[in-house]
């Protein structure tokens, strides 16, 4: 018997919750108590919805997004502009620049960034392949899209390196003084490239 | 096809999570997107609990705790003093009460308080059975331990009103500014009944 919970079957389901991200065993409870009011059907269809997805979720052949069939919605979706590729590190990435509804290009998902303290080393990910699509269908251009963090800057220089000789342009996202920032706040490096890649006003008056 | 998520399985999974309380669907997909990255096994685990708790999980028959078997642990330990029975409001108040490990009685958990705003009547709650374990027992005292709420107020008076003539003694929590606070900014009612109730320096020298 669990010194704490009066229940081994709730002290179950409360560890099993408080071992996702984010949620502690104060919060575990407080969904597991929620779930006992609901009606059985409601708790059978949260169970089944994580467990089918677990099972038959796949990964697009050409992209590595998310997806129920061999190509993801984008790839399959004959009006995006193939000729671009947006790397990216993960699939929240993908669904953050798609609120967007700015890019019509297609996406890489290379599924992490290289990062020594966490043992995923250039292997781990999906740049082999990113190669072998620049290689083989007609692309113009690369966005690197990562994190500005030390390890996204280490990803992009690495994949850079790989991409050189390669007849495709390579680009990255703007950095600058975030919307809403004050510039008081922004740091040195921030405002300092901000300041030298410095944009026409004319061509913030679109967005 | 959903128009932010490149999959219907991963969107189904995150609107399922999406409608436990405190979940917004980022912090769904986040969730998502981490039982993903995780082994079959652990993703089955957690279904596996989270149903096994909803179908099997029962109430103890005398205080209506939640257990595993028809009585509590609680109610069913010997060296509890069966004499003294607390009246809470749900399960997370008895798991709070009994980490303080001040508490040696037994407990009654009503399900609820009144609350004529969100349509619950004292008929909804576990009030009669409270009265009928008071005649049928030998209670000596009741503690209501209820929210400092005026729902709880309410829910307070009613049993209070219910148990008139019940050879009881009814008790409720102590009142006063709380560990940590400065008197500066406690309310004047808190403040009012922490001068009225003043104990003896002495006793507070224990816990």
């Amino acid at each position: 018997m669990n010194n704490e919970l009066p229940s081994i079957l709730l002290d179950r389901a409360v560890g099993e919750l408080a071992q996702l991200p984010g949620i502690g065993r104060k919060t575990a409870l407080r969904l597991v108590l929620h779930l006992l009011k609901q009606d059985e059907e409601r708790v059978l269809s949260l169970s089944d919805a994580i467990v089918r997805m677990k099972k038959e979720i796949c990964y697009c052949e050409r992209c590595h997004n998310i997806s129920d069939n061999h190509l993801c919605p984008i790839c399959a979706n004959n009006s995006r502009a193939t000729g671009v590729v947006c790397v990216v590190e993960g699939i929240k990435d993908v669904v953050s620049i798609e609120k967007t509804a700015q890019y019509k290009g297609v996406y890489h998902v290379l599924g992490g960034i290289i990062s020594p303290m966490e043992g995923v080393a250039p292997s781990d990910l999906n740049i082999e392949s990113l190669i072998h699509r620049i290689k083989k269908e007609e692309i113009k251009e690369v966005i690197l899209a990562l994190s500005t963090t030390m390890e996204g800057d280490t990803t992009n220089f690495y994949i850079y390196k790989k991409m050189k000789g390669l007849p495709v342009k390579i680009t990255t996202l703007a950095r600058g003084v975030a919307h809403g920032d004050e510039l008081e706040y922004a740091d040195e490096l921030t405002l300092a490239r901000s300041i030298k890649h410095r944009t026409l006003y004319e061509d913030t008056l679109a967005i």
